[in-house]
């Protein structure tokens, strides 16, 4: 896996390295055609930065337990990846991570099936993580809130209204809330203080509010090679991103004629749309937004006991939020 | 509801009746047109077997906590109704209980995060239900042993040799795991004792996987109207069931020139192989074997302890698997 993100934190570094073969344990499936696919998916990456996360938070606390911080990282990957897999069967992704996505090669059918089934593998390790009914009820809580984030953006395909707190919401659900879960989870089963778990929780979304606008507008800035997902199919769909809604908001008459085509855009299109979010200030105005969500969140960082783990959470959220110094 | 299967069993038809508006309420998804086809599912129908069978064999335990029942009850039919979701979009099924299907009026994308979310309702349920972890673990479990059942079906597609062993693996997964889930679950959350659970557990997979056989022979008995699955479909998927497995046992010379035809397969194809299965005595054995498991099931009730609720049990497996006396 792609770890070097984590090369100057060694003791996460230690902790995600020994979370892999573990990981790649709990995520066996026994149809080998299946689990093929869902092995090469852990193994071409990811940076696990959700569990890494994990980790950061847990150092808050005084109970090391290793086993069950363990399953509790191995759950958030695992939730991930099977809302991943779903995920590239409705966008029809032919590849993740550099390799070839599981449906492409066993079919709709059984990726579908293997997307339950890893949701089933995660409740099995918030199980051996959990100590309370209401460590395990945390879990349900922010799935429910991950899969409303995906059906509230139904409806708002093909609004050319969606607005800006609209898209916030809808990443909230989408993105956020897993980090929320990820970094309240480590902090919560170490046993810290609630005042931490509940910042962590705060800090946590943040980070991932961030981290997705910081994405979506990669779709419009990156090379080719970078973006991650085609955005045309996105934008036919009526699935408008931050830096599109703040250029709508701009010149609203120059881009609506070609939104409007929705299904009927093409690739020509696309470039002009692309050429018209970057220059009228939509991408420098979704940095923004993301830049003030980091310093939210680094601020919150800065209110954390002082120890170790703060200063490597500050650097890390730094480098994952683009804001080097 | 379609309850009248239970005009005989006053109190079971009273507690179905009382569960039907709290898992109405316990599947309510908060985006309005996805709302609208999940309810729409719910209220079209069910004759809620498997929720039923729960109650039957609560009334086995002394324990008669009516909420927690409740919920234990409405957790096995809303991880029924997310399987079904996922399969409809999986078989692209118009239709289920005489409405449209969630794909069909939101969209693939929308009913595969539907049935997700489903997924995470009925933990909810399962949380409120259980009283301890093994509880919870025993959902997981169960859930596992489904979605392996229709991974094992990839395996299975398009190999003529499949056999009827391999076939009832399959059914034991899809089917009959549930029904199996219901009963035990039933008794277990009454605190009925244990070898009472276990016996529920049996005799559940029995009725489940005669239930399961039964049906598919109606793909090859039944007035057009009755047949709830395009049976074409799936034979040119390589999915074969029982019926047509001992017809090719019987006449394999005959079947297999068709069955190799696979998506090539036209409707007249199917008629032929239809009357092939029917006249080679494969419905017959397909009947006798469904029988064999009814009779299992009876016995194993005839073991449990004598009260009315095994005298309904009894009344209610002959009823259900058409051995009416």
């Amino acid at each position: 896996m792609a770890l070097q993100i984590w090369d100057d934190f060694p003791t996460i570094q230690t902790k995600l390295t020994a979370l892999t073969p573990y990981l790649i344990e709990a995520a066996r499936i026994k149809q080998p055609a299946v689990n093929e696919r869902v092995q090469s998916l852990l193994r071409h990456g990811g940076k696990l930065i959700r569990a890494g996360l994990f980790y950061l938070f847990s150092e808050f606390g005084p109970d090391q337990n290793e086993e069950r911080l363990q399953a509790g990282a191995a759950a958030i990957e695992l939730l991930h990846l099977a809302t991943l897999i779903h995920d590239d069967v409705i966008d029809q992704a032919p590849e993740r991570r550099g390799t070839q996505t599981v449906h492409t090669r066993v079919g709709n059918r059984n990726a579908i099936y293997a997307g339950d089934l890893l949701f089933t593998l995660y409740f099995d390790q918030v199980l051996k993580s959990a100590e309370t009914f209401n460590d395990i009820a945390v879990n349900t809580h922010a799935m429910h809130g991950i899969l409303d984030g995906e059906l509230d953006q139904y409806d708002l395909n093909y609004h050319l209204k969606e607005t800006v707190d609209q898209y916030l919401k809808e990443i909230e659900g989408k993105t956020a809330k897993l980090f929320a879960l990820a970094c309240a989870q480590g902090a919560k089963l170490a046993h810290a203080d609630m005042i931490i778990v509940e910042s962590a929780e705060q800090i946590g979304r943040s980070i991932g509010l961030a981290f997705q606008i910081l994405d979506d507008v990669l779709d419009y800035t990156g090379e080719q090679q970078d973006i991650r997902k085609p955005i045309l199919q996105d934008i036919q769909q009526g699935i408008y991103t931050l830096p599109l809604l703040f250029a709508l908001e701009a010149q609203p008459e120059k881009l609506r004629p070609y939104l409007k085509r929705g299904i009927q855009l093409t690739e020509t299109d696309l470039q002009t749309i692309q050429a018209l979010v970057t220059k009228s200030d939509g991408v420098a105005q979704a940095r923004t937004m993301a830049n003030e969500l980091t310093d939210q969140a680094l601020l919150d960082i800065k209110m954390l006991p002082e120890t170790p783990a703060r200063q490597a959470l500050e650097t890390l959220t730094r480098r994952l939020l683009q804001r080097e110094q």
